[in-house]
């Protein structure tokens, strides 16, 4: 097992931010400054082209850490952030960029190469589970959540699937193909985003993921707009989910 | 315009609590017990078979009333709670009641007698509107939302579509059949509920219905369970949405 090495520490407005990592994988671990005691650890996966830090998901983990008195973690995905990219990755996302522009379906291309990054960043992220659990204000046999959207998703479902530790998940904004045979060996509580209008992935699409996963409580959640229209209020609904499903940290506000 | 008459005045735990009539119709109005200044409206209508003061009529109030400072009235709807039920009234429930033992579909009778009470309950409602906003404590031009599943969808959504004073809309449990050409005349802000297992409505029909919403802003929550099973956070949902939609009232918590 890899162990946990922090390599940086700051602190802002009630958040201390550390990165660290397990084995080459570089990763954040966001939590309460004034922390006393074990607290839930939420997981997350940043989007495709993006990396860790990214606004999104420094924004997405301020109010699980401040309001709930969670920890929140992320890493690199493979090619992304501080990682180097392989040939392969260089291959792929020139044709995603080619698609873009000529306007061509681009989702064939996201699913095959999302696919292919989520068996690498899936024994990943296990690896760096088993590296934050061994911290004392983790700890072992807590609740995790997993909270990731298109990439993040399509890292997040296999993940969820394969690794039993994690005990309840927010996806969405993906595709069916390489996904749904994992979604069927889900059975934790799920909320679960798509966008009605979107360009890339349709409608039936979408709607197929969420009706293949096996967990007895999910929440599907569908908002008018197009891929990227995503409204801000459903972080506030993912937070309100892993309230409900992870119960709150020691040094949460009331 | 019938004037309103209020009847019974009771508070408790921050609710005020009084019934009234609009010429021949009950209602019940509940607000803040410490008002101060005018405050939006949620309209709520109730399910087939309860009443006005049912207790999911009454436990939806009160957070709207104690959280968001908002006013709230229901109204009997046509041969329910303290109205007389018609022959035509008795003659579709017994049909409805008959169709449930036989566990044959109840779908379409219940479709066709809430479209018969919605021709009579949308006027009473618009009536009722007339009359709440006379009150000081309401007022004309402020923001009013509409809350309603099942039969309180049958009529909400006639209701919206024809009432521009209702500014946001929660509906729900219902089939399109005679509400999708009403729902693609509704512009305003909706989020819309369905079972995803429901045993009365298809799924593809619920979806429908949704689809129907003209609205630029429109959510759908789909959760898994049959069709009395919505969760309880969905009403949380719906007080959050309303928060977001209607502001808030002048005596609202922080």
């Amino acid at each position: 097992m890899h162990s946990l090495q922090f390599t940086t520490e700051t602190s802002s407005d009630g958040v201390l931010e550390r990165d660290f990592t397990v084995g080459t994988v570089p990763g954040v671990l966001w939590s309460p400054a004034s922390g006393a005691g074990r607290a839930p650890l939420v997981l997350m996966g940043h989007g495709g082209g993006t990396h860790k830090k990214a606004p999104a998901m420094a924004g997405r983990a301020r109010p699980l850490v401040t309001e709930c008195g969670f920890h929140v973690a992320v890493l690199d995905a493979p090619g992304h952030g501080d990682r180097p990219r392989t040939a392969h990755d260089e291959r792929e996302i020139a044709l995603m960029q080619r698609a873009m522009t000529q306007g061509e379906p681009v989702g064939p291309i996201v699913v095959r190469y999302n696919a292919h990054l989520a068996e690498r960043a899936v024994p990943e992220y296990r690896a760096a589970l088993d590296a934050l659990q061994g911290l004392p204000e983790i700890g072992s046999g807590g609740p995790v959540g997993w909270l990731g959207l298109n990439m993040g998703t399509a890292i997040g479902v296999p993940l969820t699937a394969s690794d039993p530790r994690i005990t309840a998940a927010v996806f969405g904004l993906h595709w069916p193909d390489a996904l749904a045979e994992h979604a069927k060996r889900i059975t934790v509580p799920v909320e679960f985003t798509l966008q009605w209008d979107d360009e890339h992935i349709p409608r039936a699409s979408g709607l197929a993921l969420f009706d293949a996963f096996a967990s007895k409580e999910k929440t599907l959640h569908a908002n008018t707009g197009r891929h990227k229209e995503l409204p801000r209020f459903e972080f506030d609904s993912a937070v309100r989910f892993f309230v409900r499903h992870l119960g709150r940290g020691a040094t949460a506000q009331a």
